[in-house]
């Protein structure tokens, strides 16, 4: 482990509140001149000293600059290991004006501080061991939620159930290596069959729960970056106007024009806690317009990401066959069994008598609606609540959200795969460990036990500046 | 005094930090049923309970609904009355997402709080006498301030430098109140003559006092809302050019076309910690076109509004006698002693000998410039700050920067001056009293002894929600 790049050796400083003005704003202070650097601005009331006063006090005072009072501001100390940092830290919380923020800021500059990177707080707070790396990154996805899922993964990620999980695996793998360890103790003495077993029953545990937490990103990316859902269907079948109905509003450009809606449009909805990232695309037809090709090409891109699509149609004059057709040329897309179809059979309101296909419709679990009229759409937004198969509050495991703990943790499979391979191989231990290793360094990455410069600037470079 | 229309029974909540996702957001409660509500939705971690936690002490622990963990939050408990609206507060320091903070304020309502009007906590706090209504209102100018000046008359302001000034003048009032009493009692026994030379004297310190006061105000109101500064000249002669290189950024449109500048532009450039509000105008000149003639005239309104004039010409072309002639133009606008001109020679790039009227302008203290290459832009500023005639680090009497209170102390002084007229008439004591009523009554507003539901709204309304 090496984190010769950062610098904890200075005392940091940043707002901890939003940019702008408000009522109040507070100035986060961390390090190990912050008492130095406090006692020089600072001057609580009365006849108490900065010295005096006692951890998680709010004390009422003054920062001065050469004896010229600068705000009246509420002022906590947080004496180390006792504080968000494992540092000594300072909570200033002043009137809410840009230029007190800016000026308080300065004079903690000009007395010793350093303004802060991004996430440094969280940074420290990981070096200090006050949290893990995961903790550490569910702080940032937690200020980043946006909904009731969201929150409830990052929430829990932060408060350690992942990273107990991983913790656990971990102690299991390293049982692993000491088996094989004892193996290469006992290597002269051909005692190899003795823990075999042994060692295949704990590798097919580890590997299980493996598969399990890598299964569970599916859900976890869905919900913590909203479910996408494409919307598809030939020109003028009246997608968009379906989607400004879905959101209440005007997001796409609607026209009578078939190939108005050229680039994709995104947007998320939040339907009972859970988003949807709904996108708008081209209709689905030839077209000799440059521009709407490439949106054409798109749209076959978004359906390719897309885990719901909504394949919109007229219901007033599309056949059997033309359906039939489109679902058959997303036969390979829908193959695969995450994705899910759901019909709109649009434009009810100018159905002028009950189409003869209306049976099969049915059977399809189609959803006839009007965008126009605004009619139906709920039926729409209960469907794809029904296609969140497991709900998170249901899922008593831990959820992978984070793609760099899925890459680590198909890292750490494809390593015991090959101490799997390698034991059916009857490769002797000390071959076995390099592997072994290979797990234990990935499966390290994701708490932070193994961790470097690079990961930890990739990670905390994602935060805002004061946390 | 009646304040029927604010209801302090309730508790209110508010967001106290900006809108926006930081790293923190902190909200605030406030009320009887702070408490109650807060043991509802609040688990300190540990074994402490809530009614157990002293007062200034920061509480880390989790928000709870129905058992569900919402956020992990730091609490601070301040009893009444030492908070800030002397009622019983809460201030939650949750993690700064916007999600978080609408999840917390909704539950707050829920468990029965009422979302805070804008300034209803500092409402409460002057409702309560944690400060008068001057400090108030102050409050408010501290968050908006945006300049050293501005913010050291707030924050002077808000520590009550003011209505102690304020609280002084009423006392003498009262004094010289009494004294009329006194006459009142003796009036059988014609002791008028012992009392007049007194009350005289008392009635002449206040009246300095007053007009000491009032004409603080000039200085006040530009030094808390930018000291306006008019640029004008004939079209062509770089006005636009040298209010960018001013702001050293392009805030007006500037081209080669006689008249660009139609509308006004302002903007505040803060010099050494004074605003001045640069006001671009349209050029002086007979023109044909009628949007341009509505900024011409628009022109000479802003001349009537500004402190300080930039009058700028073209060094290269200009002659004596059309400088003369424009300042003969300005001649009863420039008598007001409060209004300063500057002479700016503008274009010495293109100036190619010494025009024979240099020792003219040199004595009319111009400073030449050339907007164009950016020189000696800084001998503008270096003259626009000796134009602050008196700072306001010097000045060490209460100078007044509210407009409301202006026009109270204007209003004091009229019945003063009407009481003075009626002692020089030989008035008796009871009909001096209604205009001393009057003095009292426009001095008790100032500061909060004099106020009603219309006032308070006025006030209270400008400010932030949260404060």
């Amino acid at each position: 482990m090496s984190h010769s790049t950062y610098h904890t050796e200075d005392t940091i400083c940043a707002p901890a509140t939003p940019a702008g003005t408000g009522a109040i704003a507070v100035i986060r202070v961390s390090g190990k001149n912050t008492w130095n650097i406090m006692e020089k601005i600072y001057k609580p009331y009365g006849e108490i000293q900065f010295g005096d006063i006692e951890s998680h006090k709010v004390v009422l005072g003054q920062i001065l600059e050469n004896d010229k009072p600068l705000d009246e501001v509420l002022v906590t100390k947080f004496v180390n290991p006792h504080s968000y940092t494992g540092e000594d830290v300072v909570e200033i919380s002043c009137h809410g004006s840009w230029y007190i923020q800016q000026e308080i800021l300065r004079l903690l500059v000009d007395s010793g501080c350093r303004m802060a990177s991004p996430g440094e707080f969280t940074l420290r707070a990981f070096l200090n061991g006050k949290m893990d790396l995961s903790q550490a990154e569910a702080v940032a996805d937690l200020i980043a939620s946006n909904s009731a899922t969201s929150h409830t993964i990052a929430f829990r990620q932060m408060r350690g159930h992942f990273s107990r999980r991983i913790q656990q695996l971990r102690a299991q793998l390293l049982d692993f290596a000491s088996l094989i360890e004892l193996e290469l103790d006992f290597s002269e003495e051909d005692v190899e069959f003795a823990n075999r077993e042994k060692l295949l029953e704990l590798l097919t545990i580890i590997k299980k729960e493996l598969r399990q937490l890598i299964k569970s990103f599916a859900l976890g990316n869905v919900l913590k970056n909203g479910i996408p859902v494409a919307i598809i269907g030939k020109p003028n079948v009246g997608k968009s106007t379906l989607l400004n109905c879905i959101f209440n509003e005007e997001k796409a450009i609607v026209s009578e024009i078939p190939g108005t809606t050229r680039d994709s449009i995104e947007d998320v909805l939040v339907v009972e806690g859970v988003s949807f990232r709904f996108i708008d695309t081209a209709g689905l037809r030839d077209s000799s317009d440059t521009i709407e090709n490439i949106g054409i090409e798109r749209t076959y891109e978004k359906i390719r990401q897309a885990a719901i699509i909504l394949y919109v149609f007229d219901a007033s004059t599309t056949t059997m066959e033309e359906i039939n057709e489109t679902i058959s040329e997303f036969r390979d897309t829908l193959e695969d069994k995450e994705k899910r179809l759901i019909l709109i059979a649009n434009k009810i309101d100018l159905m002028e008598e009950m189409p003869h296909h209306f049976p099969d419709l049915v059977e399809m679990e189609t959803i006839f609606v009007s965008a126009k009229r605004n009619e139906n759409i709920n039926f729409i937004l209960e469907s794809l609540l029904k296609s969140v198969s497991v709900g998170v509050e249901e899922a008593n495991q831990s959820i992978v959200a984070s793609s760099r703990h899925y890459q680590a943790l198909k890292d750490t499979l494809e390593a015991l795969q090959q101490v799997r391979y390698g034991i059916d191989d009857g490769l002797s231990g000390d071959l076995l460990s390099s592997d072994l290793r290979a797990a234990l360094h990935s499966l390290g990455t994701i708490t932070g036990e193994i961790t470097n410069d690079e990961l930890l600037g990739n990670i905390f470079g994602r935060f805002c500046i004061g946390k």
